[in-house]
């Protein structure tokens, strides 16, 4: 998505250990109106897959999914991080690692939100190794739901995540994919 | 608001201890398409008063606040929260007692994001103790930037945080004000 790369290499910072920084926009500051634009991509490449929940983790994706689920006028069920193993209720619960932090925690949903006879789109903000997603991916098949496909903002190509689930027959969608980065020079090549 | 309180008694469960839960539309699964409607009503309360960003805190009241910044067409900055004391960069912080938990966590803005001449809304989902949106007044204080109000989704009038900030001069709109709530009989109070 032209508009999104624009986006990137005008507010994105490239900080050394390939970090990309989108605190101005995506992750911290959220450019609603932008976001707005993103939500509407995604309902255009999965709007004829009958998709009737989104489906993201907690925080930094549910912007971005709430403004996609305006688009496909459904509810959207965010997943929570459990750090307690404190487990209450009926609930899906499936171990993630952070690749980030290098600890793992729960991510729980509701049985009561999701199941059989639901067609959920995943969206996310971002999709590197892909170890969020695929704990997502896990509850949605636990569920008995169907899987529609993964909505990213930005993947980084580079770390292989978004290429795995395609491999296993995933559909990913991904806004902008970011082959490499060089933050001496401050440039970002991404997959055509 | 009507819409709201209709949907609080069709949708919402009490339990015991003075518990609201309202996992079905607001703060686990959210009907998007609703929250599109709440959104609408904070801009019409706030509309004449010149916002230019929504400030919220993880994670529950991203999803509100991305509403309510969409009808303002502005930016809206999610707050986080910190376990550890693990400070970088140019930050606000501010210490939150949680009162659900019993613990103390800090509350973060980047000082990017937050500065003078912001004119900021304050959105949640829930406002009882008040201790999340006292930890923001004091963020946006420290800014520089002028508050402008809060909206909360829900007010738990009978935990006093709202009426407490309200006497401080702040003004508070809440869409609900729940005043009592009886989990034995199923029922709830309003305040007019």
């Amino acid at each position: 998505m032209e508009l999104l790369k624009k986006k990137i290499l005008e507010d994105g910072e490239i900080h050394e250990g390939n970090i990309l920084k989108v605190d101005g926009f995506l992750n911290h500051q959220i450019d609603v109106p932008f976001l707005k634009e993103l939500g509407k991509e995604f309902y255009n490449r999965f709007k004829n897959e009958n998709v009737n929940k989104i489906l993201t983790i907690e925080s930094s994706g549910i912007a971005i999914a709430a403004m996609t689920a305006q688009e496909f006028e459904c509810p959207l069920v965010f997943a929570k991080k459990s750090i307690t193993k404190n487990i209450a209720g009926d609930i899906y619960l499936t171990p993630v690692e952070s690749f980030t932090h290098g600890t793992t925690y729960g991510v729980i949903v509701s049985k009561q939100f999701l199941g059989k006879g639901d067609r959920v789109l995943i969206i996310d903000d971002f999709l590197a190794v892909g170890n969020a997603l695929n704990g997502l991916i896990e509850i949605v098949k636990e569920s008995g739901a169907d899987l529609v496909g993964c909505g990213a903002v930005i993947e980084k190509g580079y770390q292989g995540g978004g290429d795995r689930l395609r491999k296993h027959g995933i559909r990913v969608e991904s806004l902008a994919v970011v082959e490499s980065m060089d933050h001496e020079n401050g440039t970002i090549e991404f997959r055509d």
